[in-house]
C-alpha cells in the first residue's frame, strides 16, 4: 500500500468532525482523512483486494489498515467516524452490501463489521449515491430540491433527490444505467438487454466500436475524437449513445419531473460535445413536460470521498 | 343538473369532517357529499361545462351550485371543506390548474377562486393523483411505502408515493403515460412521439385497431375480445400494449424501485388477461432489479372522489 504525500487542498466540505472516507471501487480503492477544517489528507489509491469469497473481509481489513496508517501519518487528527463506500446493490440504511457481482459478495453487514474491527461509528453507502450527495450538498445539484445526478463512466448509475431527500429504494433506486431504453438492444453485463449502460456508457462506446470495426480504441475519448474526425462507425455509436441518454432523461422528466439532471463521471469530460446535443435531443423529445436543466457536475473525481465524508460526519455531528 | 338518489354506501373513508368532493373530467363531472361517518351521499354525474376560455369559471360556478344542492338535499350534513379535482397539469400544493388543453385553461388559481365563491376551505388536486392517494391510503397500495399507482383508461397517468409521501413534482411528476417507450412510435396527443399512452391506453387500442383495419371497435374491451378470438390485428395491437406497459414498469423498477405497481382504470377490468402477461413480460425484462408486485387497484371508479374527500378532510382535521 502506498500513500501519496499530504494533499493540502482547499475543499468545500467546511468545518466538522474529522472523518475517514474509503471508496472501494471494482479496480481501485481510494481513501482519505478529512480533518476538522475539511482538508483532505493522505489521499491514496490502491488496488482493491480481490480474494473471491474473502473479498468482503479483505475490504474491511483494508479499512483497518488505512485507519492505522492515517493515525501514524497524522497523529494530530482524531477521526470520529468512517464513511465506507462500495458499488453494486447497497442498502445504505441497513449498512449492508446486498450484492456485488464484481466483488463477490452478497448480504454483507459492512457497517457492523467495520465498526467491530475499526471501533469507529461507520456509514456504509453506495459509491454513486454518495458522490451524488456531494453534488447535491456541495456542488452543481445544490440549487435544486428535485434533481437526478448521473455518473457516466465505465457504467452508468444515478442518485435521486426528491423533495430534498435522497431516495435509495432499499439500494435499488437510481439504477438509471439499467433502465432499458431498447428492449432489442445489446446484452448488458447485468443480464438484461438494451440497458442505457449498454449503449451510452464510456465502456459501451469502446465495446461497440471494437465490435463494429475490429479495432479496439484506447478509450471513450478516442471514440469521440474519431466521431468528430468523420469516422462513420464512431459517429453512429456516439449518436446512439446521445439518443439513448436523451431518451432516458426524457423518461425521467415524465416520471419524476426533476428540476435538473446533473451529469458527472468520465464521459462528462466531453463537455459541450456531450451536453449540447443531449440538451437538443431531450428538448426535441418532450412536449408539455417540465424540462430539466442538464448540467455538468462541479465536483471532480473525489465526489465519492467527499460524499462518504459528509455521511460519516452526519453520524457524529 | 340531475342528482341521483341518496347512495347509502358503506365506504372505507371512516369518520371525519363532512366534505364535498368534485371530480371534473374532460367529459363528465362527478360530485358527492361525504358525511361524518364517511358515507357517500348524493353522488351525481353531469356533463362538464365546456365554455372555451370561460370553462374554468363555469367549473367553479358548478361547484357553487353543487354545494347549494347538497345543502338543500342533505340539510343535516354540514360540509367543512371541498376537494376539487381536475385533469391536466395541476400544481396541488399551490392549488393551481397549470394547464388543461381539453378544458382550455392555464394557470387558474382554482383553490382561491373556489374558496372565494363557496366560502369553504378547498383543496385543488390532480384527479389521478387523488385517485392514487385513495389507493395508497385505503386500497391496494396501502401495504407499501414506495408504490406507483397507474390509471389506464382513455389515457394513462400515474401517482408516485416515495417513502410514504406523494411526489407531485410541481404537477409534472407521475406522467408515466407520457414517458416515451418508442421514440419512433405513434404520434401522441401531447405532441411527443411513442408515449406509453399512445400504445397502451384503452384509447390507443381503439385508435390503432381502427387505423390498422378500417373498422372502428366499440371500445378497448372489443379489441381485447377480438385478440382472444384470434384476430391477428387485435392480437398484435394488444401484444404491443403489453410490451409497452411492461417496458415502462421495468423502467420504473430501475429508476424508482417501487415495492409495487398498482393498476386501475378501465383497462384493469381486463383482469388476468392484463396482469398475467404484464407480470411475465416485466420479469423477463429485469435482471438484478427489485421486482415490483403488480397488483390490481381495489377501489372502484369513485377512487378520485374518495381521494378528493381525503384531501378535503386533511385540510380541516
Amino acid at each position: 500500500m502506498t500513500l501519496t504525500s499530504v494533499v493540502d487542498q482547499a475543499l468545500p466540505l467546511g468545518n466538522g468532525p474529522a472523518v475517514i472516507a474509503v471508496d472501494v471501487g471494482g479496480t481501485d480503492t481510494k481513501a482519505a482523512l478529512f480533518d476538522e477544517a475539511g482538508r483532505m489528507l493522505g489521499l491514496s489509491r490502491t488496488p482493491t483486494p480481490h480474494d473471491g469469497a474473502g473479498t468482503a473481509l479483505a475490504v474491511v481489513t483494508r479499512v483497518q489498515e488505512l485507519t492505522r496508517q492515517f493515525a501514524a501519518d497524522f497523529p494530530a487528527v482524531r477521526p470520529q467516524a468512517v464513511g465506507l463506500l462500495a458499488p453494486g446493490v447497497v442498502d445504505d440504511e441497513a449498512g449492508v452490501g446486498v450484492l456485488s457481482a464484481n466483488l463477490h459478495w452478497s448480504n454483507v453487514p459492512f457497517k457492523q463489521l467495520t465498526e467491530d474491527l475499526v471501533r469507529l461509528p461507520t456509514t456504509f453507502s453506495h459509491d454513486v449515491r454518495a458522490a451524488g450527495e456531494a453534488e447535491f450538498r456541495l456542488g452543481a445539484a445544490r440549487p435544486f430540491q428535485n434533481v437526478v445526478v448521473l455518473v457516466i463512466g465505465t457504467g452508468i448509475a444515478g442518485s435521486l433527490f426528491i423533495n430534498g431527500h435522497a431516495h435509495a429504494g432499499g439500494g435499488y433506486a437510481g439504477e438509471i444505467g439499467h433502465s432499458i431504453v431498447a428492449p432489442d438492444g445489446p446484452l448488458c453485463g447485468c443480464g438484461a438487454r438494451g440497458c442505457l449502460e449498454s449503449i451510452a456508457s464510456a465502456g459501451a462506446l469502446v465495446r461497440r466500436y471494437t465490435e463494429l470495426t475490429g479495432i479496439r480504441p484506447s478509450g471513450a475519448r478516442e471514440v469521440l475524437a474519431l466521431a468528430q474526425s468523420g469516422d462513420a462507425a464512431a459517429a453512429a455509436i456516439w449518436s446512439d449513445a446521445l439518443d439513448a441518454l436523451a431518451l432516458s432523461i426524457a423518461q425521467l422528466a415524465a416520471v419524476l419531473a426533476p428540476e435538473a439532471v446533473v451529469i458527472g463521471g468520465g464521459l462528462a469530460q466531453a463537455g459541450d460535445r456531450l451536453f449540447v446535443p443531449v440538451r437538443e435531443r431531450v428538448h426535441a423529445l418532450l412536449s408539455f413536460h417540465r424540462r430539466p436543466e442538464i448540467l455538468p457536475a462541479s465536483i471532480g473525481e473525489n465526489a465519492g470521498l467527499l460524499g462518504g465524508a459528509l455521511r460519516a460526519r452526519d453520524l457524529v455531528s
